[in-house]
């Protein structure tokens, strides 16, 4: 950045509206009060929940959506489910949001908001917010994007603003990092709860397995994976894979995976 | 243990011979050196694979594997492959070991060991050993167990003189626990490749992943896997799950993978 130009945080606090307060609503509202952007207006078809986290921090309800957005506010936050980002930025539209109008999906193009806002981007935390654990922001690659580079440079210092780091997200790569998330997350998350339970299975105590689940990863995140992998698959050891399907036959969900990546580990 | 009991390691410097000099056995016999555990003999096919880890360790080579043995040692451990145990077993057999024998492996039962011999056991690291990696021995849990008592407790404080913690692992367990340190370890390691491969495809960097991936693995770690499944199988999305499979059209590979694990997340 030339020396020149002003950053965006020092012109002013930022602020910022927030329409939806499932776990991503939540956990950045959270964040962006802690860390001092301004949150104006909260809306949630569950109004209870809106005021909950409105109490939390210092935020205003707005208990129809019609009314939003009579507070001009720098980005307004669409963190609703992915099929309602459409029904919700036509209803901001008949209020002529002066704002910013961004989505937090990895999977819906920010484009879908183009018909109703000529200001328009997107802002993916890619993350998993579980409910109740602290979401580790200075390490929250943000994925952003906008309709026009001052927007861009705007979204790019909300997530500065709330330590986290950001990078430049195309709608043509934004549903493959969704996908690329679900096989980081919610697969490897699977698979971990799978390997729990064959050890309850056997009377053995899932802690046994901590300091391998730890060590993988840490290795996986080294090196690359297909590079270190090891084990009955990748050395092709047929009377061992013999041995743990006949363990597994009467468990056809653990068969079933178990045959489908240990072939794909041999052809990796 | 009772204050009369004299543990093993202040009786005498225990020693140790190793048949076998892969990743295990020379994981292992780099471990027990440097805890001052003396290793007396070493054995393997590949003869300079032997020399070179004998230098290291101090230990003797013996070129033959039926001059094993001729020295006493505490422990002879069998760090070869599950195929290869029962026809080495049955040649330091000839040399009428004055030893307890283990093997190393999570899938053999020790059983195999006692036509042998009547001292017979396990001594199963439950780590992954990738080359040139270290290995966090003091979290290591160790499986160990014995034709009998005093041969188990030896075996104990093996895994205590590596600074490892040892637990009890019965031969009917032992499939169990292995086929879950394949998930754990292997399967886990394999989808984290396919998210890394994904992202790749879609121009984004790998190291985007990296807190997402150190986050799941710390809830992980400390709820029920199953029950913090965060994704769209979890909540029945089918318009992202659409989206995604669309994407994966062409990647035969990674939809059998979506399609399968998102199945079982549904059901969990």
């Amino acid at each position: 950045m030339l020396p020149s130009v002003t950053p965006v945080q020092e012109r002013s606090v930022l602020s910022v509206s927030i329409v939806g307060t499932g776990r991503v609503g939540t956990h950045l509202a959270r964040r962006l009060h802690k860390c001092g952007v301004h949150i104006k207006q909260i809306y949630n078809r569950d109004l209870s929940k809106a005021y909950a986290l409105a109490t939390e921090v210092q935020a205003q309800v707005v208990t129809n959506l019609e009314q939003f957005g009579k507070e001009t506010t720098d980005v307004v936050i669409l963190a609703v489910k992915d099929s309602a980002i459409s029904d919700v930025a036509q209803t901001l539209k008949l209020q002529k949001i002066q704002s910013v109008l961004v989505h937090t999906s990895g999977t819906v193009p920010i484009a879908v908001l183009q018909p109703f806002t000529e200001r328009f981007g997107g802002f993916y935390p890619l993350m998993t917010f579980a409910e109740g654990a602290d979401v580790p922001w200075e390490q929250v690659p943000v994925g952003v994007n906008a309709s026009n580079a001052d927007d861009l440079l705007l979204l790019q210092t909300l997530a500065q603003s709330i330590g986290a780091q950001s990078f430049t997200l195309l709608d043509e790569q934004r549903v493959g990092l969704h996908v690329a998330a679900v096989f980081a997350n919610n697969f490897t998350n699977h698979i971990i709860g799978m390997s729990y339970e064959l050890l309850q299975m056997h009377g053995l105590d899932k802690a046994l397995l901590q300091p391998l689940i730890e060590q993988t990863v840490q290795l996986a995140l080294a090196h690359d994976p297909y590079a270190i992998q090891t084990g009955p698959a990748r050395r092709r050891d047929a009377q061992t894979i013999a041995t743990h399907l006949e363990l597994l036959r009467k468990h056809r969900d653990f068969s079933r995976v178990y045959q489908l990546i240990s072939g794909l580990i041999q052809k990796a």
